[in-house]
């Protein structure tokens, strides 16, 4: 059985792999390159069929659920949960080619190389694509892998509205009647998760390693700030009589940033991302300034910590703050882990151990089967952003690791 | 002739100036109680028949000029430069009753005070309501008032567009339209100009002083700085790989603070009033900002070391800025500043010295011809605003003030 995942690996078509990207871009091609492909829009509902279709080529069989995940199956040998991988294929308004939809298409691409090498698993394989992973046409992102792990959070997601005031329950709606004909997915059920990725940032590249076996994703925080001050005269206005929000605003920044820096060290992210400014007018004092934190770090104990001494802190300044979102950092499962590693060994390919940085439908997995997680490297570091690129051989390097995984997860003992 | 100037004074009619506040308040009135008049739109129009009836009813001339300025006049004892008071009567979309409006209706309560009291005088005296000085609807502001002093400035105010279009060549055919009768104040002759206006700032009120005489006012330097950076994953990338535009533009920002009040001590007043943060995602590291500093000084050795020390700052930061606007500090005529203290004690009420922090048509006209301003308290320092008010008791005394200068100076000798 450990020769059929070398086999898998092995039976990896690069140029096959490599089209499908560029086939699965032209579905919201934008002319500097990228893509966007607003999740359940009609762009997306055409990429969707462009994937069933190929799916059933594949001899697949293709179920949909509630929140309009895709899920491609390859059917096993025994009546047992799958082995299942994949990402989403929305993008951001700019984004790139890759972020999710290589996850979904290496998954293809291992269906494929199973059916060419005739390697039968033990378990099914189910490739899965993930409705609104991005978050950009509806919040909050990661809806449907979320919601496949708690259905109930459904209800509350019909509510939510794009730009147009279409809700995501008519958008659903839609998608139904747009594959009225498939099956639905009505079980939970799951061996393990595996997702290929972009790293989206720059570490593999950095340490010049081609893959990065993710062992867990940061937790975060998010805040929102608000300072108050008193709009007044930029010019009658003497220095000591003011109370400028922006002032206030840039000291509590540098005391929050000293604060991450001092309980995270060198695992901090600290980001003051998104400013709001009243008046915002040139001849005018600040009244009102708000800003957003994004704190990340991979230790529980030190985002409590934050949470605790940024409260003070706002209080010492007599400003205040709202939290916008929190997730607690995930530890993936450590057998998942292994076989990803192993893979990497198995192709005598250098890895490394990393901690995504950024949020992924695994986070949500993670919290219903053993998952885990492969990085390879983004070129620059870029992603969110047409130039977002990595190296051919890197898509195809992962792509054989993740086939390996797959067929030693299909085949091990239950 | 002294006589004469106290007399004018006391012959100023409390409630027939409050009144009239009140009545001009209504053209555009809020309902929160401020006042939104929009430069030469059809309430303004409204507004200046309304002054222009009571003009022609206390006997005065009205004329116009090619930027729509009108020029209340009441003839004097021999035909020589008028003496000029007033102010403008636009206001800001959420303005008080008062910025502006005092000035001219101040003017308006001499016209009748002298007429009351029959005091003549050897020259003319004219109420002059120059137009468009808040700039909201069409900028720059101060419009009215320096295409008068600076004719030729008119055809670029010409083609300047308020929000929906409509050009000032456009609108000042309008007036002309509605006001066809009007003679043309063909010349610019003036003997001096005196503005009053509340202050639109703390100091009299702090120091509980109810006149300020306001010897000039400060110059000003508008700039725009960018911040570059690059935009890169809030998760995904490193403290150390980072180049977040934020953080630079809040180091630029408290090193051009430092200098502004190294150079210029107390009189300093420097705001950094609009920030534009691009993409303001909250998990994207900014890649641009641009923030705008304001720093207004009377001594113009300062405003120019400021140039130079900024210049220096920005290149040492590899930030860029643009110049959005220059003037240099104002010193009124010495003549004219005696006449307004002359008036304050002849009236036995404390006053003190006061710079200008706000800009005013009297910023023009100083170019022109002896010009100085006089200041009444504003409650709280607060302008531009509809909570925008001065206590009766001031208002009142300004206008005795205002009375007493004008005589004066229309009876001095030539």
């Amino acid at each position: 059985m450990q020769d059929d995942a070398i086999k898998a690996a092995s039976s990896i078509d690069a140029s096959r792999l490599l089209e499908s990207i560029q086939t699965l871009a032209k579905f919201g091609a934008r002319d500097d390159g990228g893509v966007d492909r607003p999740a359940l829009s009609a762009i997306d509902i055409d990429a969707r069929r462009h994937l069933i279709e190929r799916a059933v080529a594949l001899g697949c069989t293709v179920r949909t659920d509630a929140c309009a995940n895709l899920f491609f199956r390859r059917e096993g040998l025994e009546d047992l949960p799958p082995v299942m991988t994949g990402s989403h294929i929305d993008t951001q308004p700019t984004g790139g080619k890759l972020d999710g939809c290589y996850g979904v298409l290496a998954g293809f691409e291992c269906l494929a190389a199973l059916n060419d090498a005739g390697i039968p698993t033990r378990r099914p394989f189910e490739v899965v694509a993930w409705t609104n992973e991005e978050g950009t046409r509806f919040q909050p992102g990661a809806m449907g892998s979320s919601a496949f792990v708690d259905p109930a959070l459904l209800d509350r997601y019909k509510e939510a509205k794009d730009g147009d005031g279409i809700t995501l329950g008519a958008a659903l709606a839609a998608h139904r009647d747009a594959f009225s004909s498939l099956e639905t997915r009505a079980s939970q059920d799951a061996h393990a998760f595996i997702e290929l990725h972009i790293e989206q940032g720059p570490l593999l590249e950095l340490a010049d390693i081609p893959l990065g076996v993710v062992t867990g994703i940061q937790g975060v925080r998010w805040y929102a700030v608000h300072c108050k001050g008193a709009a007044a005269h930029a010019g009658t206005t003497p220095m000591h009589a003011r109370h400028d929000a922006m002032t206030l605003a840039v000291a509590v920044r540098a005391e929050i940033s000293a604060l991450a820096h001092q309980l995270g060290r060198d695992d901090t992210r600290i980001t003051f991302g998104r400013w709001t400014v009243l008046p915002n007018s040139i001849n005018t004092i600040a009244s009102d300034v708000t800003f957003t934190v994004d704190f990340r770090h991979p230790d529980a104990s030190v985002l409590d910590a934050f949470d605790t001494q940024l409260n003070a802190c706002i209080e010492r300044h007599a400003a205040t703050h709202e939290a916008l979102f929190t997730h607690p950092p995930v530890t993936f499962a450590p057998l998942v882990v292994r076989r990803v590693a192993e893979a990497c060994n198995a192709l005598s390919s250098p890895s490394m151990n990393i901690t995504s940085g950024a949020f992924h439908d695994a986070m949500y997995l993670a919290k219903h089967c053993p998952t885990a997680m492969l990085f390879v490297p983004s070129r620059g570091g870029i992603s969110h952003n047409p130039l977002e690129a990595t190296d051919d051989d890197h898509l195809v390097l992962g792509t054989r690791a993740l086939a390996h995984c797959l067929v030693r997860l299909c085949n091990e003992a239950p």
